[in-house]
């Protein structure tokens, strides 16, 4: 599995554009064949701190999700809403196997 | 949800030590009745970089996977392994919702 993770800061008032944003990309990102997981959490004592654990089959499942109209439109409309850029780590799957996903 | 992020930088001679342990827990963990999820990942162009994804449904199954046998025994030999201190953070689900999981 090809898995990202993603930290995002938002600005305070800028929260409820972010979700709206964020669960509509989300939710079409699940439908895609190659897209395992795309788990949005918010921070348990600072609101205004998101994560995203978005868990690919490949990287090209990565790459196709990212040539997607709901990520394009996620994409254009959020870094408006951030404090600051957000950050973007890349892993691979140790455990469970791939066959156990 | 009650989600645990944890961000861990090895060692370079001590991550076979560190997976062998990190493997016992996290299968162990995964068989605990409140924990959903025990994902380990290592990042994909820094080798000695670690993180785990752990899912618990409340904070007191966080509270109980830190009780067993198998997370004491992480806990007492892995920070000799790690180059420097691990840095865990805490989340709440957004989405999807807890039904969802």
């Amino acid at each position: 599995m090809y898995i990202v993770t993603v930290q995002l800061h938002v600005k305070a008032d800028k929260v409820e554009q972010f979700l709206k944003h964020t669960l509509h990309n989300a939710e079409n990102a699940r439908k895609e064949p190659g897209c395992l997981r795309f788990d949005v959490l918010r921070h348990e004592s600072e609101p205004t701190k998101f994560a995203f654990y978005e868990v690919y089959k490949m990287p090209t499942d990565l790459k196709a999700h990212q040539e997607t109209q709901h990520y394009k439109q996620w994409r254009d409309n959020v870094p408006d809403l951030l404090a600051e850029p957000r950050v973007a780590t890349r892993y691979r799957n140790v455990s469970p196997e791939d066959r156990e996903w």
